[in-house]
């Protein structure tokens, strides 16, 4: 797989707990978004989110892999970036363990995850990026 | 047209100058996603963006005017409103006068709008919306 590394100038804002923006298609073609936590493995080139086999963006997301998101600065909303990409692979979180690690970038307090059986990781592949500043 | 108002809890979303992720579904099928400047005109229901006919989200959205954004309260990322609804029409601003009112809601100077000649209005009639608290 070709990798297609972000760019450099805005590598910060996959660092920082921001949230994203997840654009997916409907099963009936229309669009949806939603604000979502995630964390960048720099190292596999992946951006890797928490979700439950329950919700209808999961589903969304079995029938087209198709994503796009947006990552606004906070403190400059001028400036952001954006990602095509597709979910290369779903892992499940049986212990709940890669969410519990996202609660804790987010600055929330470690809790059990009462929903471990249905948590899964959703693996996402970047295949585009777009930057931009104010 | 039935209306489907906001929910009153999150109307000051809409009322503040945040930045709306916008979705919409490109001409292969997959989803886009931009952070957008937007007014809410609460009279006719309308959800109102500014855009030039030369982008690509427009070329989009003439093949498909289904649309979903998200607002986050940028004082609480957990709170948040979306919208699901379509593009119910597009008016040409040949003066830039629209677009100078967002520039100044966006807290900008006034300025020369040197694209007027492309600029034009979208209108979002929302069909459905959700709304989330921390």
């Amino acid at each position: 797989m070709h990798r297609v590394d972000p760019p450099a100038s805005h590598v910060d804002l996959l660092a920082r707990p921001l949230f994203a923006h997840l654009a997916t298609v409907a099963g009936n073609g229309s669009p949806r978004v939603n604000p979502m936590w995630f964390i960048w493995d720099g190292d596999r080139g992946l951006l890797k989110m928490s979700h439950t086999t329950l919700r209808r963006t999961y589903r969304n997301l079995q029938l087209d892999g198709r994503v796009a998101l947006s990552i606004t600065d906070p403190d400059n909303q001028y400036r952001y970036l954006q990602l095509r990409g597709f979910v290369e692979h779903v892992d499940s979180d049986p212990t709940g363990a890669f969410h519990q690690s996202l609660r804790l970038r987010y600055g929330l307090r470690s809790a059990e995850v009462e929903d471990r059986d249905v948590r899964i990781i959703i693996s996402v592949r970047p295949t585009a990026w777009k930057a931009r500043d104010a």
